[in-house]
């Protein structure tokens, strides 16, 4: 079963990650001259384009660097790119396969910035075109639903941002991730049996909000991939500017809400949603306030730092959407109609 | 019924808006000094968001401006928002009432920034805070599904895109938009009757790309606004990446798919929904190669330049979402849960 392995794999392969490519990660952001760069231009599909959304809370929180997601179209379709200047142009693809990726590389490359590739194939088409490449090293990943190589790559820009802010108490807190992950796995058995009673849910919203805004679209995705759930993440505050409509009473909602600058406004949402609207909720949280809330809460070590929280929060939600795919009688390691690379234009 | 006839109302806001504020929209480019600007960072909930996505593509491809869409809560929950130099930040509002947006203009100026309010209420907190203000004029939205205000956002957007090109072809394809507009609210009764094969679906995606990401975003949108239906909106490269794992035999896509650069994309996608797994489709387009794939076709007039298509194209899935909330049996104007003004931080 190697969705389940894979899963598991993971406090390994991000011990691996942060004690191998730290010196590389430090030697491309001092290559890369950031106090030249005005924000970053970052490309990304699927799973990837969370890690993307995760980098782009984390680098404006702690490295005060602005990110524009690319829109891929404008350079393969409309052949009509953005300006870039002092861009840094950034790609993230575990298979470095994608052509609409790599071309928003190989044109921030002709106007003359820098480029970076995140990648777990240091031999593919996006790493050869990019100048400075991050192999996140986290092995074959065979199951189409991507796990390992989302934390990964959550990992890889912890370590880039750690490396920017030249704080050395980063790197300390980083050193810890895979231990917690590590807690969060031990619940594999409980989180099977709590999956048990969405058997028969067809459609669900996921929330999370700053750092975890990533968290809330990486679970949906796994949802729909392993589930065929239609589950639609959003932020707090945009669920509220309409969505919110759709909720009646008993309709599934899902919930990242660890410790932290946004809590207060998650636990306002979330008490509103379970008091007045009568919602069903599902919570990762390390809080009691929070899972006290809920008909399920999925507990997470505490004392995580918030800007760790995504690379544990995350796993849970893993194990919660591979077990309901048990549950639902599909095949984890078969979802229908994707496969692993997918080459989009 | 307030919210069906500002539908109706649209032709003449667009038509007003064009006329009006033409030479405010060239002065206020004029003096932002483009030259200096290296990209925009824009900060929008909801509707407004989704007109942000269409300035997103028109001004990456037809200015090459670059676009960050803010993360609010880096300003409000967090209190580190990234250094934004060279940015030129605007805030979309139609009531120019929600906190977290006003809070990005004022840190914007706050550094010295050019920052830019685009409301239909120029005396709100937002227009104050701003150095410029692009007064919509959409008068009064009563209903709390936004309709005329998002078209007017889209006219807003594509005037300061022709004002920053400086070609009067522009202008003058720009007050075409108006009577498109009225050619496709003639669809009113067809689209009613439509509407009804839908009354018992409870999910279904939207795709579109390019410049019609926005227009999928905001159909979606009112789904779950007005409907209540899980309407989750994708760009069909996103989709092919995940999601597409959801389409069972019969699953209700819907999709624009107007001719232009991303069409063949649209159209292959379409054609692998509907011959391989068997999805039920409804389809705005303006070419028979999408219309004749579709169960249910909804058509706009032909020959509109692509850049103006989705000011035309959200009409058709303004009126299916008004007329499905009908055969549904709820009320259009009193959508559950929501008001006109959120105020989110």
């Amino acid at each position: 079963m190697s969705l389940h392995s894979e899963i598991l794999e993971q406090p390994t392969c991000l011990e691996r990650l942060l004690v191998s490519q730290r010196k590389t990660v430090e030697q491309i952001v001092q290559a890369i001259q950031m106090d030249d760069i005005q924000f970053a231009f970052l490309a990304a599909r699927g799973t990837s384009d969370n890690a993307g959304r995760y980098a782009n809370y984390l680098w404006g929180a702690m490295n005060s660097l602005p990110m524009a997601l690319a829109t891929p179209s404008l350079f393969t379709y409309y052949h009509q790119p953005p300006r870039l200047k002092q861009a840094l142009v950034i790609g993230i693809s575990q298979s470095g396969q994608s052509p609409d990726i790599i071309s928003v590389l190989t044109e921030g490359k002709r106007q003359g910035n820098p480029t970076l590739a995140i990648t777990n194939t240091p031999c593919s088409p996006l790493a050869e075109v990019a100048d400075f490449v991050l192999n996140i090293q986290a092995g074959p990943e065979l199951a189409v639903a991507a796990t390992k190589t989302y934390t990964a790559e959550l990992m890889a820009i912890a370590m880039l941002s750690a490396a920017m802010s030249g704080k050395a108490d980063r790197w300390k807190e980083l050193a810890q991730v895979a231990g917690w992950v590590n807690a969060v796995l031990e619940l594999d058995e409980t989180i099977s049996q709590a999956a048990q009673r969405y058997r028969y849910m067809q459609q669900c919203v996921v929330l999370g909000r700053g750092y975890n805004y990533a968290t809330a679209f990486e679970w949906a995705l796994k949802l729909k991939e392993l589930t065929y759930v239609a589950a639609e993440p959003y932020s707090s505050a945009d669920f509220q500017h309409g969505p919110v409509a759709m909720v009646a009473k008993g309709f599934p909602v899902l919930a990242i809400a660890p410790r932290g600058y946004v809590l207060d406004s998650m636990l306002k949402i979330l008490a509103y949603l379970k008091d007045e609207l009568l919602a069903e909720l599902v919570i990762i949280a390390d809080n009691p306030e929070a899972l006290d809330m809920a008909q399920v809460p999925l507990s997470i070590p505490t004392h995580i730092p918030e800007w760790l929280t995504p690379l544990v929060s995350i796993v849970p939600a893993q194990l919660f959407s591979y077990h309901l795919t048990l549950a639902k009688g599909y095949d984890p390691d078969k979802p229908r109609s994707i496969s692993k690379v997918t080459e989009t234009r």
